[in-house]
């Protein structure tokens, strides 16, 4: 019955690796507190660089300064 | 004043529809709580199938297995 | 499997008013989208008035001045 | 290492106003509780006007009457 | 960077779990996307079961038939 | 109508300091996008110290390091 949350930036991840995500969350769940995989929902958000800031500026800026 | 968040997958949800979730919410929480429905607000997130996990596995992947 | 979150002010919301949300939030879901209520997850967050603001004050504030 | 998350409609915000909602928000912690600008996250999430309900309608239907 | 909350219902998760589930939900970012653990966030939630519903019932409820 | 929802540790916040953050957010998004304060909500949640992770670990036990 969990609901995990994951955001990121959109910076190309892949179906593969999402699944990779959605697969490990659901399974730190089932170890950690013994919840059911059946009824664990993960969403992932991918998130515009222009739309994330950390340090009071956006990851665009950052990237653009090979940060 | 209340906020009421609603995700669901991408899988085609009409303009019509989703007119329909925001005018429910707010009657529910008028008809349970009395709160006001000028000030509440629904927000309607549509994820993708990729993005979306249930059971350790993407929707995509359990609708191509015909769940 | 849809997810539903409802942020209401914490002023009194009973344990019969809190399901009735879940119950109609589910319902609405099933009737506009036809899901599955099995997997309808319906989480309900109560907000200390101190920490809930519209129109640049608290609901603390704003319930003093009998709003 | 506070998070603030922004939802606004989308109609037509620039990277520009990102920019200063992404600065704006990262002074704003700062100043009020010390804040350590360079773990403080902001995402801004932009909501298609059809997504977005307040007074039991979609912002679409507000904008055609003039709201 | 990124950003990963987790809830689940409040029944008695210990601070050591919780732990676990920081180390278990930064490791899964850094492994599957490369993520650097110094600036991802977890965030936990605990829900009180008064709070929480799936299948149109509180898992208050839920608990009281034995599910 | 913006939403916006401000997560800190729970580390001794005052209503003093969740109004200053309340009207500084409103302000922000009415100087930026020339939003309406009236229909703009703000919500802050304050995270225990066990339930907040950053880099690996939870905020607590970084306290415990000096951090």
């Amino acid at each position: 019955m969990p609901y995990v949350n994951i955001k990121v930036t959109r910076e190309g991840v892949t179906a593969e690796q999402k699944s990779e995500l959605i697969k490990g969350a659901t399974d730190l769940l089932a170890r950690v507190l013994g919840k059911n995989p059946a009824t664990t929902v993960v969403v992932i958000d991918e998130v515009d660089t222009d739309n994330w800031g950390i340090g009071g500026e956006s990851v665009t800026k950052r990237r653009l300064r090979g940060l």
